[in-house]
């Protein structure tokens, strides 16, 4: 293996930047390698030990002859694999980034759907944004915005966290969120804001209009400037002492309601 | 400190097996501890840094004026905690266990409450078990029952996940999580499972009866015998390509269906 993409795959693993630029990022083991779409696919290493197992190359076989791939001994699949015991096979994988909000209204608008958007900001744990992305496409949301303070959905730990949504679901990464959430409001869009101060229960919402749910860092919660934002404030009604949920709890408890709503309209 | 103590404490945050039989366990830093409720308390330590910041003492004084407290160096504190910046305070606490199911049903019973419970088989993850902890006390569950595959909920992560709701959620762990259920049963408990094969959507099944929701391990799911049990398998019904939510989106998706319905009931 060329010590140049050696070093690019580390890079990649470590460095947010470098994943934003090229567009790129990492995906390791064979459960998740053998999700990626074809059109997102950039390159395959298999190590050494990996092609002698006939039953592991079977399972692989549609993911290995798309476009081929490059083997590598197993210590450099140990110096480019992030876990401790690498499991042989690694994907360069390429972002599935729409160019703005425009590009995702537009889709919603094709597909004929009723939008769900959800949107995080500074949600500061990559196993928490993995998982969002992962309840977000099983409750049916058509995309997932991020704030410039969001932990990187395309960090090795979130991408785990997915369990494959990250090549399904469109991630919006933007500087500033709030040019988007104008023009979502303008698009007549609902833009919710989980908030502990809400006085309306999350339930009591009409979820079945196209929606945006803000969700927002794990200790901070939302910022006033993007609360102020929103057409409404919406909470989770809680017994006991528990002050909060886990970010990715909310988020998906309220998408699964919109998703509960929407197929009883 | 004594060396005596030290090694007790350091070993009590590495060994569930100690802290099963001793029934205590740790709880690190102020805002944790701050919540730590009397009559768990057995043991608090305070760095010297913080005994000299009057904000914090402060914020702890209640906490402080309980039992009193040890006062130990920098460097113990940090020999003795697992976080890399130590936040100078440390509580040894007794963990709310019930006797058995009897006493669970018990409580609930007394307190004229219609029961809520849920029950983890072979959860892996401290950060997905407490995170169920902190959602069932938000979601007005009576308790926690734990199977002996389960991550304990008593590490130092899963406390910290669960953001104070150990303190609060009973939790109860069993070596045979079988006798437990049948009596469930005979108590009129319906027993419902989250199974990727059940028919039955979640959100149309009855939960304002007295239930048990079975979740299970996060890459196998329940155990064939587990879910014979069940007098229900229910599913949460899921878009996309996405094979199954996390074990904590899961069970805090069910658990809050259980909530609202109850509410509207």
């Amino acid at each position: 293996m060329e010590g140049r993409k050696k070093k690019f795959i580390k890079e990649l693993m470590e460095k947010p930047s470098l994943r934003r630029e090229s567009g790129l990022y990492v995906v390791d083991g064979p459960k998740m390698c053998g999700e990626i779409p074809e059109e997102l696919l950039e390159e395959v290493f298999v190590s050494e030990a990996l092609l002698s197992s006939a039953e592991q190359m079977e399972r692989l076989s549609s993911l290995l002859s798309r476009k081929g791939y490059e083997t590598v001994t197993e210590r450099e699949m140990k110096q480019i694999s992030d876990t401790v015991t690498p499991q042989g096979v690694l994907a360069l994988v390429r972002q599935k980034r729409p160019r703005g909000i425009g590009e995702i209204l537009g889709s919603i608008e094709k597909a004929g759907r009723t939008g769900l958007l959800i949107l995080l900001e500074g949600v500061q744990d990559p196993g928490n944004a993995g998982t969002i992305l992962r309840s977000a496409e099983a409750a049916g949301a058509d995309a997932v915005i991020c704030d410039r303070g969001c932990a990187d959905v395309y960090s090795p730990k979130a991408v785990r966290s997915t369990m494959g949504a990250v090549f399904r679901m469109p991630v919006l990464r933007l500087e500033d969120i709030f040019p988007a959430v104008d023009k979502l409001k303008q698009s007549g869009y609902e833009i919710l804001a989980a908030h502990l101060k809400a006085k309306e229960d999350y339930d009591r919402t009409d979820l079945t209009v196209p929606c945006c749910i803000l969700i927002g860092n794990e200790s901070r919660g939302l910022s006033d400037r993007l609360s102020d934002c929103a057409t409404k404030l919406i909470r989770i009604p809680m017994e006991g002492r528990t002050e909060s949920l886990n970010a990715s709890v909310a988020a998906s408890v309220i998408m699964f309601e919109a998703a509960r709503q929407r197929r009883y309209k």
